[in-house]
């Protein structure tokens, strides 16, 4: 099946990667960090986490679907003690239900060690 | 494609998820952790193992498929001293032969500190 | 729909898992060490690195499909000190752009205690 590339903004210092990638009717979405558009990243973890969900929701458009339309997400933290803060976070963000299929884990670290959050997804698009 | 959400047992307190999601022939399945059914967690890991891989095999019957069907599984420890036995028990409950593609990885915790092993996958379903 | 198992080499002493397996026109891919073809694994990870890149090409073509079909790829990292390593390493060898979608993070252990890095992806296969 042929693939259709989402590059990440042209403003943005990304590493070697697409923020999302079209196979079929699936839209794999690459692991979302909480810059704002100008580049910054808040140590706040609410802040972080209100940018991760505004670009995911801008890919998701971008490709033309929407978060009613995921299928799975996989939230990725470095600290234990934002899972209460992000579930309550997650189901504003992320709702209303039914919710998609998703796994949480806290790791030792992102990418940038500033960073406290990012969040990956899989999400059904309409076929063509 | 239109989805179809799994929710957890109504007896569970879940975070905003589904336990699974479908879209198209394939099925999506959450990090499933060890609780028992009457949402108890034991600290001994070969019993947490044991509820996890139960649970599993529920909710992939619950979407009409088998763990023959599984496509790639990623468990996620929180001690790496667990790796061996997981091998082993996973061997026993996965199998037999083929095995579906896996990763395995050792975080720094998961949702609840006193869980020790979490398992994803995702399957593939008969065509409606 | 049917799956089409890849196995890993005979001569590795490999855990219950397929190296890929494939189901419809996607092929998901294990985690994949740094092994070299007679099982040793160096201290380097530049070293490590190269024999993933080497081993996920071979499992591509051995299913029929390439680095440029890859839609999604996750890099697990036991060192944050190798991220900016690996972002040039990955460039080169999983290029040239457009790149597939990934997430990449740092947690605190792999299966075995000297593996510096893991690579697991999802690919697009030609229809049969």
């Amino acid at each position: 099946m042929p693939l259709t590339h989402f590059p990440p903004p042209p403003n943005i210092k990304a590493p070697p990667l697409s923020y999302a990638t079209r196979v079929g009717d699936l839209l794999f979405v690459s692991g979302i960090p909480g810059f704002d558009d100008t580049g910054q990243l808040s140590d706040d973890f609410a802040t972080q986490f209100g940018f991760v969900a505004a670009t995911i929701k801008r890919i998701l458009k971008d490709a033309g679907t929407d978060v009613a339309h995921l299928v799975k997400v996989n939230v990725l933290l470095t600290r234990a003690a934002d899972v209460a803060t992000m579930n309550a976070l997650y189901a504003d963000a992320f709702g209303p239900p039914p919710y998609p299929a998703r796994t949480t884990c806290v790791i030792a670290q992102l990418p940038d060690p500033r960073m406290l959050i990012e969040i990956e997804c899989v999400a059904s698009v309409a076929s063509a």
